[in-house]
């Protein structure tokens, strides 16, 4: 079975974030929604053009209520010493989370066990910390985070409107179905 | 450990296609690249909606080489019934694959088991029957096609040319990049 529907397993974990080292647990995905980009490697080079890239969605999804974190096995050492050094990482401001552990990896299935690295995985998680999407490439293929607005804007409306669903390439303010009897068939 | 990287396990199949019941096998995803399109169930509201948006991309795949499938736990018998009386599926030209034995649904991890039905899983599969990107949404946030032919032509230029790989947002024609010992923290 997919993650989807699944709670996000018990982790605790320190990451990096705006100069400090914090601890983010799996109760801080209760109450708010959250996305979560796995990647392979700290001074990498597809890695930091992704994380670049969900940056610039960075201030768009924490208007839609939507917190971030990135997460590789590296340390929340590690994630500092890149701040530090890499000019698309410099520019990083939501939570880098260290994984060392590769408890949250693991919990997310897509820990590679041979390499001990976590796959190109992003998520969307609820306010009651259950997934509702997944978007996983191979290691050559950088994701694109422009979708992400769009696909948190939906599930968020699925959320607020019990009974009604959206279609393919929904998009805010686009119409919805309500699955009955009488729409069998019809569409 | 996510499905990247692994193999399409065996399967056999009946398939719709065009107006006829076809044979499909995990042997015919040998030396093409396919898309999988898993969906919950025929005679629905969401699914019509995500299969027309995929056919609508099927010409600028096929271009690309890349055959495409549809699979629910629906019988092939279904697909044509629904093929006959549906608006949007009488579009459909690509193979509507029955698994009402669950094999394909269960082998790409998208079976929902309580259901029986599959989720709302899209996958890109390399000539070798490799799975190279994972897609899922939870049921009531439709998918969008139109990002599959970019990450199709990436997944295509990482194969073709080994030791490159692909930034994100990459579009043909892009920049790549080639990790080496000197790139690494540069970016």
């Amino acid at each position: 079975m997919s993650l989807i529907g699944k709670e996000v397993l018990p982790f605790e974990a320190k990451a990096f974030k705006n100069g400090e080292f914090i601890d983010v647990t799996n109760e801080d995905l209760k109450g708010q929604w959250s996305v979560f980009c796995f990647y392979p490697a700290d001074f990498s080079f597809v890695c930091p053009t992704e994380l670049e890239d969900l940056q610039e969605q960075y201030a768009a999804l924490k208007e839609l209520g939507v917190e971030v974190y990135s997460v590789s096995t590296d340390t929340h050492f590690v994630h500092k010493g890149w701040h530090d050094s890499s000019e698309k990482i410099s520019k990083i401001t939501y939570a880098m989370i260290g994984d060392p552990s590769q408890t949250i990896s693991r919990n997310f299935d897509v820990l590679d066990e041979e390499t001990g690295l976590a796959d190109r995985g992003t998520f969307i998680i609820d306010p009651d910390g259950v997934i509702q999407t997944v978007e996983i490439n191979a290691g050559g293929i950088g994701r694109d985070a422009s979708n992400l607005v769009n696909k948190v804007k939906a599930a968020q409306y699925v959320r607020q409107n019990p009974g009604e669903v959206c279609p393919a390439k929904w998009e805010e303010g686009g119409e919805t179905l309500t699955p009955s009897l009488d729409l069998v068939g019809k569409i």
